[in-house]
């Protein structure tokens, strides 16, 4: 896995990741008669030897040819979305449960639609295939002024575009594609970020050979000595020190969570994670001390990860909404950072060690230490609801998080949601997941959607502000047709309250559109007997909504949850603080 | 006006464009106090300057400052829209009225969202500033995983994806913002095509200068030797032939349409346009031909362009989708073109004309010809309807267009609407506006809300099929939010039919999600009072909803009209043909 660009170990080696080994494998054509084996089919192969079956995306006329064949494999599902930037958003959410996403839009309105999307999967690090129906390649040469172009001939624009945001690009053009399909695939799984492929309609149905063999996917090994030499060095700063361990998203984008698992499961060990990266560690484990997030942490987390005799770092990368504006003070005492490819001991830097690598390493070395006993964890209890005021935020997010089962998969919507479900603790097994980074307001909406065809065997929770769901709605007539049964909770602040928060709390600019969100559903497509909304102003009401969904897990509940506009979880108010500060700074 | 890149003639003068001429002039900062002028009053002096009233977006932490302005200007409204990309329609459909538009989002994830919309204008020629918020300069300076960028440190992916679709772009630094502001808008303009301007949190609310006088725009001019060499060339090609003038729409953009009214106001001349273009031309005047469009034109319409003694193109762009895959035979007979600055008689060049001096040339010139009279134009009389049978496409359209009046706005969805429509002749003063070049399904109905804004004198009408409008149905609630009177017609044939129509008629990729569109308005907060909607299935229905709309012109009426999947108006299928072909080769 190679996915950060300022680390050079991190580059992935072209001529690894463009090998084809000579094993022979089974793929679709050996599977059922084909009249002839395709580009478009290489491709499906390939991504379902990655794990995919699920295909998200909008018809175009230059990629109806190539969704026959999509219709035609018998392992692959096309799901059609509403919008192009849906599809991108599904292809995300199902990434980050599945491993691999794959979007397939149509040239130029298509592609540009879905690029907000991708540019957010490249942020924080999700493999999402970008598949790009393009103009025949004579169209192309003659230079015309077909649709869906600028009309200058020049049919590279968005393919340019879109490599801004691309581990890896190619535009097919009947010389070695199944190579160039390899190239990119490989990229893309390597350094865990997108791929884009621009597939002109006559090459898509062009004939190609099968795969020979499985995908050559570059993967970096530890350099052995490094790695021993590492060990030692940590051995040496640990001592009989008791290190706590702060671990965040980089971890699950490295491949690397079952060796934290096996790291923090440790008696007595203490650990803690960002907010980006709670999804990595199990928050009803002992040793869980809860997210740090700089400044406006719980002020015993903070304590316990700053005041570390020893601080473990794991897969860590700091962004400015995660640690209340870069307020994070890490470096007081001594410090192990273990990132991709590459582990720090008090400022020594070991290259050419492989996350997992080091964290079986130092798993190892904490065998022969003792660790303090972790302090005893006090589970939260909601504080006793007068269940029939106004509902609070506050009581919003411990109920929802009171109801939440072990098999849960949450999207948190960044902003009132998100920071809400930051001061709850959640329970073992269950997964939530944010966009803190590239922090593009709707995005969960599409990528619950993906999320939940990506793991079926989860129950799929959404948490989401209304201006947000207003940015993605038309999916939920998506979600409605293929009948996914969510819990969704829409928090009805009327308006951008998390922009509220942070400058313009009454201004006009942060106004919305008032819609009748329980009613929404229906006129989307879903019948009484398929979805039930609710609609709460007390935490009685939440309650009884939140035990009605749990009574009927094959159904769809839509919650619509009213909070005032202007109320603000705790953790939000400090995030936002440091945000305003930072703009004006 | 400059704006074909393959042009030579066409390159913006980049001197003049800069100029500040020292008129003194009046700007907001002598007319009403503000503690302190900044750049973000000298922007928005500029836009109000260049007739800009309303500007469309969606609030980000770092636009808000800027917003603050926007909100404190006398004469410039903040248009809040519920997704950036239907606030990019929104500013094309203005500046397509207006002249220039304006969308001002976020950065990263508010731009890319647009983006789409962009290029679009940038296709078709549609002057629209994007304005977009940035971290500050500080905060861009160090580097740091920001929210909303890609976390690598590098603030210019997403401008650099902007000048792929814009004239001019720019990023504000606190060095010559004034001058910077004046050089986008005036290639914005120059060449009527998008700009794009950057502009850091911190840079926004900076001390500026105000406008010392009008933007500069440098506009070419014709050479004088040159014209009348090509007034006399024309004059022998002319002789004492009939000319037919075929106008597009490049006329508009050029600025040049006073002078073709005149032309083909001329008494006896024939003229006809093509789809694109056919707001340029009066359809109820006594030499209207009809709309040229390759083979699938009506017969006396191909017969009347292509066997025309001498053929006039006006500001022509053939593009696929308008000349039933390039099927125009405009070659056989002799032929004067005039483009935004250059004119060709028959095969000779005349550089350094402009289209508004060609035009009155020509028209000088015809005025010693004597045209043969015009035949008498047949008005198309609908047939009689059977008021109960299922409604059909081509009654849908006839019924549309007999209740047009003369100051509509049209707004025809690239697809069953937009060829649908192409059959039927617009009253004297509609205004008809496709997208068929960039053809981005979903355009229109932001798009005519946009442009309802920029002519709020005008009735808006919008005819959409059912897939493009859940594209951006989100912004039917931000129509209803600003109280726009409008005409809807959704077309309810369940699913893709433009596509259908190409390939794949029954395949599940053509099918979408069904929505109760009559619904719809009341979800998304629209009361009885305000908006009606009518659900038909019969011409007789349809013309009874349409009547309701006419005698209650201050409410929003949306009429869902149901017809047959695989009901294809007779153009269309033409049309998808070429296009299936043009796929295939």
């Amino acid at each position: 896995m190679t996915f950060d660009p300022h680390d050079p170990s991190a580059q992935l080696r072209e001529d690894d990741a463009c090998a084809l080994t000579d094993h022979p494998a089974g793929t679709r054509a050996d599977e059922y008669a084909v009249d002839l084996y395709t580009v478009a089919d290489y491709l499906l192969d390939r991504l379902v030897e990655l794990g995919v079956d699920s295909m998200f995306g909008v018809p175009g006329d230059v990629t109806l040819g190539f969704l026959d064949h999509v219709e035609a494999h018998p392992d692959i599902d096309w799901v059609g979305t509403a919008t192009e930037l849906g599809a991108g958003y599904a292809a995300d959410g199902y990434a980050r449960l599945r491993g691999v996403g794959v979007v397939c839009t149509t040239f130029g309105v298509g592609e540009l639609s879905a690029v907000n999307a991708i540019a957010g999967a490249y942020a924080e690090l999700v493999p999402v295939l970008h598949v790009v129906g393009a103009p025949t390649m004579s169209v192309q040469a003659q230079g015309r002024a077909v649709h869906h172009s600028l009309g200058d001939g020049d049919f590279e624009h968005t393919a340019r575009m879109s490599a801004e945001v691309s581990a890896a690009c190619a535009i097919l053009n009947g010389t070695d594609d199944a190579g160039e399909i390899d190239r990119v695939l490989a990229t893309m799984i390597a350094q865990s970020r997108p791929g884009y492929l621009s597939i002109p309609a006559d090459v898509a149905s062009s004939p190609c050979t099968p795969p020979r063999g499985p995908l050559a996917i570059g993967r970096p090994v530890s350099d052995r000595t490094a790695l021993r030499r590492f060990a030692c060095a940590a051995r040496t700063l640990l001592a009989d020190r008791s290190p706590v361990v702060l671990a965040d998203i980089v971890v699950h984008r490295a491949g690397a969570q079952r060796e934290l698992d096996r790291l923090i499961q440790m008696r007595g060990l203490r650990y803690a994670s960002l907010l980006w990266g709670r999804r990595v560690v199990d928050e009803s484990g002992a040793g869980y001390l809860g997210v740090y997030l700089g400044e406006p942490s719980e002020p015993s987390v903070r304590v316990a990860v700053e005041g570390a005799p020893v601080l473990v770092t794991v897969g860590v990368q700091i962004t400015d909404l995660i640690s209340g504006g870069f307020s994070d003070r890490l470096d007081a005492n001594p410090r192990i950072d273990i990132r991709p490819h590459t582990a720090v001991v008090d400022g020594e830097v070991f290259d050419y060690i492989e996350m997992r690598d080091a964290l079986v390493a130092l798993t190892d070395l904490l065998a022969h230490v003792t660790p303090t006993e972790a302090s005893s964890v006090e589970h939260l209890t909601p504080a006793v609801l007068s269940s029939d005021a106004p509902l609070t935020q506050g009581e919003l997010w411990a109920l929802v998080t009171e109801s939440l089962t072990l098999a849960d998969t949450v999207f948190a919507e960044q902003g009132t949601s998100f920071y809400g479900m930051a001061a709850q603790r959640l329970p073992h097994g269950a997964t939530i997941v944010g966009q803190p980074l590239w922090a593009s307001i709707g995005y969960t909406l599409p990528a619950m959607m993906g999320a939940a065809l990506a793991a079926p065997d989860r129950r799929p929770v959404l948490l989401i502000g209304d201006g947000a769901a207003q940015m993605t709605a038309a999916e939920l007539g998506t979600i409605i047709r293929l009948g996914i049964p969510a819990v969704i909770v829409v928090v009805n602040n009327n308006g951008y309250t998390v922009e509220r928060a942070i400058h313009g709390p009454t201004k006009a600019y942060n106004d919305i559109a008032r819609w009748q969100w329980t009613q929404l559903p229906y006129v989307l497509g879903a019948t009484s007997a398929t979805v039930a909304t609710h609609f709460v102003t007390s935490s009685g009401q939440l309650a009884d909504a939140l035990d009605d969904a749990a009574e009927h897990p094959g159904r769809l509940t839509l919650i619509e949850a009213v909070t005032a506009a202007l109320d603000v979880p705790p953790t939000l108010e400090a995030v936002a603080a440091a945000a305003a500060a930072a703009t004006a700074r």
